[in-house]
């Protein structure tokens, strides 16, 4: 299918499963779903909590699976995520959501996959090199003020999907604009045995998620996310001249506890890099919406350092030794 | 004042926050704090999902300060926790909490600290080797199942109540159970760069407070907490027959997710431990209770490990190189 008859099937799937929620009175949202994919509803989360009185969680899938909350009932929200839409868990959880009575909803790069066939609704997201506007974070935040705005009707909502369509520029600019960064921070850390992520906020599910899935996952470098206001609480005592940090600044509400931590660490550490948010091209996206576009500009623009220190060494981020290749 | 008088002053201090909330209608609670006394929130936190409707959260205290969710209204009630009572940002959190028209009540090792002044009301514990029925986690759980029962009586809280006394001979005699083995890791793992910790459910809070505030704060070395079920899609490609985890196994429900990781960590780590909760003495708390009470027997059990480590490494869990020496 061509791409623009692919959008328009995407935005058709989004109106679909936002139309479900219409007149609906909820009880919580229940985000679900397993590493890369659960980091993607963080900054929805953060959204949620902002925006809305609904309580808003986010959970590992077994977690639910295996310990359902009280609050999870016919009246909650489900939204889930799986790339491959087999991720057997999160398959469990939507159908479990689903068998309750939810309404649930799930996103994935594969139409038709389980995880689809497990939910009500399913919104497709393109990946690599698809338009970024229809991309996972894009769909998930059409889905996310949509429903904002279905529940309690508000111009910002209605301004902030106007506005997901501008990705397709965007994206592609502050790419531009660290990829020089990026390049030379894979050559510097190519030897790092490990390497921290630092972030608060809406940013700190890309500092989880940059960790886990590409730091450890896709290159076997030790890591660990440590959020910027816990650092002075136990973590900062590991700060020392060669102990490397990246930082991923925000430029909304929390800035000021990234700051305190980048102070220390800049003091005590010399490896310490921040892609800044603040520094983001956003084009004409309004003050009050700018930090939540600029969290999700943040994965692909923090993904070139992955791809940097990939290339760097010789150790492609497809590599993995044991996701895919036997039964755990 | 002799320790019997103590212990009944501080439950005199429950006594007096419980009455509080006596009649009231919350629409969250918010559990604020920073490192360990963050998460020793943390199986409070699966409590109220567990045993309750009301939404609750445990939130680092300037995140909580800097960008106030929209469901923290007059109508939440807030806990916090400092050990030393002058936590900045976490007395500036009970500060705001208690000039919105919230019920604020906080834990503390110190009576009349800023924290105290700042809550609407205080509750003691004891530390190091003060009785353990008397200390954090068991305060606590004297006031999250007291105000459990004020919100809505339930004769499983009253009995989870009554088990907290226990705590004083329970506690040390899983203290025991695993000293030998405590003994050991330490000297095993004295040379280790970077040690991660595993777990899930309730017992989650701990492998984070053992890695930020046990390896991190006080031993320097690296480390990191990954939850059990998210094990699998992104930090088990970290695995190699060298790299330690030590995790805290689950007695309660999520305990198939910990054996899972379990098992495959075991398979390609030579160095992997097991503190196992399911070995735990619990005398005569029921089924419904035991893993409540196992995931806070398990931070004393865990505790022994730090200090053989510390032992063998001969650095003090004490020495720290930022904390409490500079300004920060």
């Amino acid at each position: 299918m061509p791409d623009k008859e692919m959008y328009a099937l995407q935005l058709q799937q989004v109106e679909e499963a936002i139309k479900t929620v219409r007149g609906k009175k909820f009880n919580a949202v229940y985000m679900i779903a397993c590493g890369g994919s659960k980091s993607t509803f963080g900054p929805a989360q953060y959204i949620f909590d902002s925006e809305s009185d609904l309580p808003a969680y986010v959970l590992t899938s077994n977690e639910f699976n295996y310990r359902k909350p009280k609050q999870f009932t016919p009246q909650s929200l489900v939204l889930t995520c799986s790339h491959s839409g087999n991720t057997p868990e999160t398959v469990q959880a939507t159908q479990a959501a689903k068998d309750m009575g939810c309404v649930t909803i799930c996103l994935s790069n594969k139409i038709d996959s389980e995880l689809w066939q497990a939910a009500n609704h399913g919104v497709y997201y393109g990946w690599g090199d698809y338009n970024p506007a229809y991309g996972k974070s894009a769909m998930l935040y059409r889905m996310v003020f949509g429903v904002l705005n279905e529940l309690s009707p508000n111009e910002r909502f209605v301004r902030a999907i106007k506005h997901i369509d501008a990705l397709e520029t965007l994206v592609p600019k502050n790419k531009d604009l660290f990829a020089q960064r990026a390049a030379a921070w894979g050559k510097e850390h190519k030897r790092e045995p490990i390497i921290y992520t630092m972030a608060s906020g809406e940013y700190y599910p890309e500092a989880y998620s940059f960790a886990v899935c590409l730091l450890m996952e896709m290159q076997w470098i030790h890591s660990s996310s440590i959020h910027s206001g816990e650092y002075f609480h136990g973590p900062f005592e590991i700060t020392d001249y060669d102990v490397p940090f990246l930082m991923f600044m925000s430029r909304g509400k929390t800035r000021y506890l990234d700051q305190r931590a980048l102070n220390f660490a800049q003091k005590y550490s010399d490896k310490v890099t921040v892609i800044d948010a603040q520094e983001f091209n956003l084009g004409d996206i309004e003050e009050d919406l700018q930090s939540y576009f600029a969290a999700i500009i943040m994965t692909p623009v923090a993904r070139q350092y992955a791809d940097s220190i990939a290339d760097h060494r010789g150790h492609p981020l497809s590599v993995r030794r044991y996701m895919w290749r036997m039964e755990y």
